[in-house]
This record gives structure tokens, C-alpha cells and sequence, in this order.
């Protein structure tokens, strides 16, 4: 293998949410037991846009965006200057402290843009890079991608309840060994965790007491269940240094705008700076015209997102109720966010291969749980953001599957 | 300056085309020598999508793909299957040679990703790669992210009439010296020419001698005027590996979809493999809905390529016209495309300090010319794909600007 190939071998997608289509089943057709289970398929690798549909007005400031013409075409790499202004205020009192619009901030080709931006931006061959684990699969690619070295840091999520869980004494075991960033979730993807203030607080001392910088993945932090915890925003907190903390955040989930690729970085000047050198030719900046549907971001119509935010969490309830009467699975309550992330019991076949028996007898599609962790794999991820009955029934269905290959 | 610092420090972007607003003058101001000249502004760092408007029927179709919903949302990241069976039969026609829909095509965000993409699943740190100059300005600065070794291969433009007027020597020689990878743009970024069927030929047979790979950057060769040359496909010259060479395309420029950043890369399907996983960690997907305004790609109404072409055809023969009137300017035939490259006379100025005064006293933005090649300080890229008038304006003002600094 020459090093090109074996550099891509690390980043194999197959198993990547959105790509099971170009999956062949192989030898695990073999090992299939019993019929097909009939009913609508489910794709809980990603949301569902035609369940939940892009927020009230977007296409409508496409198409403004689109009218416009060569202003809105060709912006700054980093995004149309008056785009950013209106969209900065809002996340400065989203998140509780200031986004510096013109130097600060930058539009990205959605939040895997910005991740990728972020990470490029901060980390160099040879860097060691603290990463959560379960978080979401393309941070522990990125690191591999930089060719820098990931350090994993475990969050105990299945153990705690007032907290995210995370290993707090790796976290600085893992700057004691130099890693010079940290890259985090919250909430947490997948299990839909939040971090407690002390948590964040803790984050933040560390990162300071060390130096190091911090990429913080908010992508799910405006979609919050009426019984989750305070969230705190890590850019709000005191102790951090501004200019070392980026936060990524984008419309593209809780507001179903995934079509349009949208993200947004923002945080440290100097980290912005270079992700817009490293945009100029990566793929220039975000669509011109999608940039135009930031517009409502933020300014959603009244009451919008919270009939979103009820409407998921009663999906959330209903599921959560079918995974916990099904013995030996245990799945904690997401407090944020789409995505459920249950344990399954032992089958007789590897959960890799339920996953694949999943999709082809009940036409049930999830992502499975070594996506996030290595020693996640008897998990699978569920983004719960579907039409109500179809995702009841689906589940019904994984749970009747899952049954037939109980040991 | 830490390592990534001094990383980033070669990908400045100041004076890349887009960015001029975000430039401040500093003591340049003070060398400026008599009063503005009024005329309406020109960006002749890219085309203007106002003068000449996206491809009729194109936000339709956008439209019909978010109406769409998630099918069209969420897409392998390679690109939606439909679209890229659809394209890939007219990319074939149109170079010559097949096209693999399935294995050998990904679609992308606009066609610096698909470049991006490419090289990055080409090379390699420490890998010398054979680059033009002047070429785009990214292929250098993308050679330089990856930490691979750029080898210069002159492009002796101004010598040739009936080529491009690549040096092959210095090409052999660069693939003796062990580079791996050729990148070039045809029709040439920023010169406008096209590589004869000879230097194609020569190209093939040298890439194919030494086992290198080729990425050919065709994204203006739909824009062809009345007097080009026959245009040869590379990847359709005998001799060359269809696995390795990857060919680049998009809409951004003669069909102006820029706004909608749509790209395609198609070729050696182990490379196309790569740059998918690639794209899977950088943006997932060209935004889902603007990947459906590739239906009409290829697919124009009758005559109106054609009308394009001649009204581009006859901007150019005006501002050639006009800069040959000049004393001191030499500048060559643009065979296809919308870039100009005029050599300028020696000036009392710096030549980015004449860019700086054009910019300011005229209201004319035009892309320097160190940005194609260390060697190329004086000359000055426009992209003269504008209303016909405000550029010959533009022009004349610039003329009359370049008159006030002779020596």
C-alpha cells in the first residue's frame, strides 16, 4: 500500500452516516434469520427534512439571495459581510458573549465545513489532540486526516446523570502529555448529553491552566428538552481565553436547512483568519446564495421552535419507553439534540452485522456505535428526527429483529 | 511564529481575487498621483453574473429540488446518483471519452473543491509535484498545504502562437526528479490559451513514461471562441492511464452558477474513491438542492452557448484592441475562456502598488499577476466577463490610469 492509500485507508466511509447505499452486504447475507420485517423504512442516520420540514421562509430568502445576483454570488471567502453582522449579534446573546462580526466569524460549507476548517486551522503534524469518546466520527478522522495524534479522553455517560460524564483527569492527563487542542460536542453526539456548568467550568480552567486551544461543536445546542439541565456555553465562561476557543455551530439540524449547506466558526481572530486563507482553497466559501437563508436563522417565527422542540421530545419519550422495555438495553435520556444512542444486550452475531440485517429485513437504517468510539460497538445511533409513527414503528420493528438474534 | 503560523502565512489570501475588500491601503495611499477617475466600478477579479446571468432555467430546477425534500437533501457525498448518471453521459460526449458514473465521478462544492479534493488524494508530504506557471494561484498554494514540493514547469505563453507553449523539458525534468503528480489548467488560468494537440500528446506520453498522475483543471473549456484551435482532452489521448488522471470541471464560470458552488471531478476511480472520503470529513456534499441545477448542465437551450460565446468573443476582441493600443503592453490571445493577462509596461510604481491605484483612483479591481507566478509581478489578470460597455470603460480608465505612472 503507498502512502496515499494508506492515508485514505483511516478514512473509510462505509459505515458513515448517508453512505449505506454503496454498501454491499457480502458474506453477512449468510447469516440472515428468518423473513423481512414489513414496514416504511426508517433512515435514522440523519434527520428527516420532509418530516420536519427547513424552517418557514428559507426558500423564500434563497430566492431573494438568488434575485440579488453577483452581491450575493460572490462574497468574501468568509461570507457576506452584512450576512455575518445579523447573524453575529444573535449568537453573541445566544451564547452569552461577543462575536466580532467582521473578524471573528466565518460562513462555512454547513458544520462538517467549519469542523474541518477549525481543526486545520489549530492542529499541525505530529500535535496531540484530545477527543471525546463517543463524539462524533469525523473529529477522530480529521485528527487522523492532519496526521497529528489523537489522545482519547472518556465520557461516562451511561454512569451519570447530573452531567455529561467526562473524564475529567484524562482531560488534563491529556494536556500534561502536550496535546495542544481539544475538540468536543455538547451536546454530546450521539448520546445527546449535555455538559454541566461544573463541567464546563472545568474545561475551561484546564484549557487556560495549559494553553490549550478548544474547538467547541454546538450543532445541537438551540434544540434543548424541557428537562434538560442549564446548558452552558464554554465561549460565556470565565477563565477562557477568547482568542483560544472556536465554536461551531449551523442550521442544518434543528432547523432541517441541511440542503443548503450551511455552518458558521466563530471565536478566536486568529483561528478565524486562517480558516478563511485555508477556505480560499478548500472550495472558495459557502454557497453564495444558501448564505442568503441565514437570515432567519435565529429569527425564527414565534413559538416555531418550541412546537419543534415539543414534537421531537415526545418522539424521544415514545422510543425511549420501547428501547427500555426490551431487556438489556440501556440507553440514557438525551437532554438535547436528535440522536439516541442505546446499548444493546450480546446477540449472536456481531452488532456490525445486526446493523446490516437491520437495514435489509426491516428496511431500518442506524449508524453504528464504533463510528463514535472503539469500544462503542454494541451501540448503534438512532437521529430520531422522523415523521412520529414511522420512527415507533421502525423501532418496533429493531426491537422484534433484535429479539431473533438474543443469545 | 509557530508552526501553523508560519503554515498559514504562505496561504494569504489578500490579494486573491474576492478579497479586495478586505485590504486596507495602508502607505500605499500616499504614492498616488492625481485625482480619481470617475467610471462605473468593475471587479474584474471574477465574472459578473448580473451581465451575464446563470444558465436559463436554473433556479427553476434548484427550486424542483428543495420542493424535492430529503432525497435531494441528503445525497451520497459523492453527489446524488440520478445527477451524476445524467452528467456523466454528456461530460463523455463532450471529452470523449467514458465516464464511470458510478466509481469515477464526485461531485463537489464548485470546482475548487473538486481541485482541493483531487490533490489532496494525490499527494502526499514530501511528494514533488510538477506545477505550471502562471497557473491558478491555488494549485501553489494547495501543493504547499500538503507539504509536498512544488516543481515549476514554464508556460513560455508569450512566445507561442500555435501552442500553449508548455516547456517539456522542464516537465521531463520534473518527473525525472521523481514528482508524482502534473497539475495544469486548459484553457491556462490566467492566460486564456489552450494546449495543442501535440503538447496534450507529449503530456500523455511523458505522465504515462513516468507513472505520474495528472490533474487537468477544464473548467473554462466550454467557453471556446470562433478562432480556438482544436481543443484536445487529455483524458481521451491515447496512451494516458484512465486511472490516473482526474478530470475538473463546473458551472461557476461560463454558464455563471457560481452562487449555487457546484463542481464535478471524474476519472481513475481509486482516486475518485479517496476523494470522497475525503469530502466526507471537509463538507459531506455539495449542498444537496444546488446539485439538482446540474440537470440543465450540458443541456442549454439550443444556441444559447453559442450566443454566449459570441458576445464574451466580441469583449474581448474590444479590450484586446484597446491594450494593444497602448504602447508597452503586450498581451496574448485568450483561445477560450474570459481572462486577459496583459504584460504592463515598467512603471514609476510596483505593479501591486498600480493594482492598489487602479483599484482606488478608478474604481477597476484587477487580480495581480504574482498570483499565477512569481515571475508574472507585471502583469494583471481581469476576467472580462462583464457588461460589454462598463469594461471597455473600465479599461479605458485603467489605460489612462497606466499613462499617469509610465516612467
Amino acid at each position: 500500500m503507498s502512502a496515499i492509500e494508506e492515508k485514505f485507508d483511516r478514512l473509510k466511509t462505509e459505515n458513515a452516516p448517508g453512505q449505506e447505499s454503496r454498501k454491499s452486504g457480502g458474506d453477512m447475507d449468510k447469516a440472515l434469520l428468518g423473513d423481512p420485517i414489513e414496514g416504511r423504512p426508517v433512515d435514522f442516520s440523519h434527520g428527516d427534512v420532509d418530516a420536519f420540514e427547513p424552517t418557514p421562509g428559507s426558500f423564500g430568502l434563497f430566492k431573494q439571495g438568488y434575485e440579488e445576483g453577483g452581491a450575493q454570488a460572490y462574497t468574501e471567502y468568509r461570507g457576506r459581510s452584512l450576512i455575518r453582522d445579523m447573524v453575529a449579534e444573535r449568537l453573541a446573546a445566544f451564547t452569552k458573549a461577543p462575536v466580532d462580526a467582521d473578524n471573528g466569524m466565518i460562513l462555512t460549507p454547513g458544520t462538517q465545513g467549519a469542523l474541518f476548517l477549525a481543526i486545520a486551522a489549530t492542529i499541525t503534524a505530529g500535535d496531540k489532540v484530545a477527543i471525546v469518546e463517543p463524539d462524533y466520527f469525523a473529529n477522530r478522522k480529521l485528527v487522523q486526516f492532519f496526521d497529528a495524534e489523537k489522545v482519547p479522553v472518556r465520557l461516562d455517560y451511561a454512569d451519570s446523570t447530573e452531567k455529561a460524564g467526562l473524564n475529567l483527569e484524562q482531560l488534563e492527563g491529556a494536556f500534561k502529555q502536550g496535546a495542544k487542542a481539544f475538540i468536543f460536542s455538547n451536546p454530546n453526539n450521539p448520546t445527546g448529553v449535555i455538559y454541566s456548568p461544573d463541567e464546563i467550568a472545568a474545561i475551561a480552567a484546564l484549557a487556560s491552566k495549559y494553553g490549550a486551544t478548544v474547538i467547541a461543536d454546538q450543532l445541537y445546542s438551540r434544540l434543548q428538552y424541557s428537562d434538560c439541565p442549564v446548558y452552558s456555553h464554554l465561549r460565556a465562561c470565565k477563565g477562557i481565553d477568547p482568542e483560544k476557543i472556536v465554536t461551531i455551530m449551523g442550521p442544518s439540524k434543528t432547523e432541517s436547512l441541511s440542503g443548503f449547506r450551511l455552518g458558521v466558526a466563530f471565536g478566536g481572530k486568529s483561528i478565524i483568519e486562517r480558516m478563511e486563507r485555508l477556505q480560499a482553497i478548500v472550495s472558495l466559501r459557502a454557497a453564495g446564495y444558501s448564505q442568503a437563508v441565514l437570515r432567519s436563522w435565529f429569527a425564527e417565527p414565534e413559538g416555531w421552535m418550541d412546537e419543534r422542540i415539543a414534537l421531537h421530545q415526545a418522539i424521544r419519550d415514545d422510543l425511549l419507553g420501547r428501547f427500555r422495555a426490551s431487556e438489556g438495553i440501556s440507553v440514557r435520556t438525551p437532554q438535547a439534540g436528535s440522536y439516541l444512542f442505546p446499548k444493546l444486550p450480546t446477540l449472536s452475531i456481531p452488532p456490525q452485522q445486526f446493523v446490516h440485517a437491520l437495514r435489509k429485513q426491516t428496511a431500518v437504517t442506524v449508524t453504528p456505535g464504533n463510528e463514535f468510539a472503539p469500544h462503542s460497538a454494541d451501540s448503534i445511533r438512532l437521529n430520531f428526527s422522523q415523521d412520529h409513527q414511522a420512527a415507533v414503528s421502525a423501532v418496533d420493528r429493531l426491537l422484534q429483529l433484535l429479539d431473533r438474534y438474543r443469545l
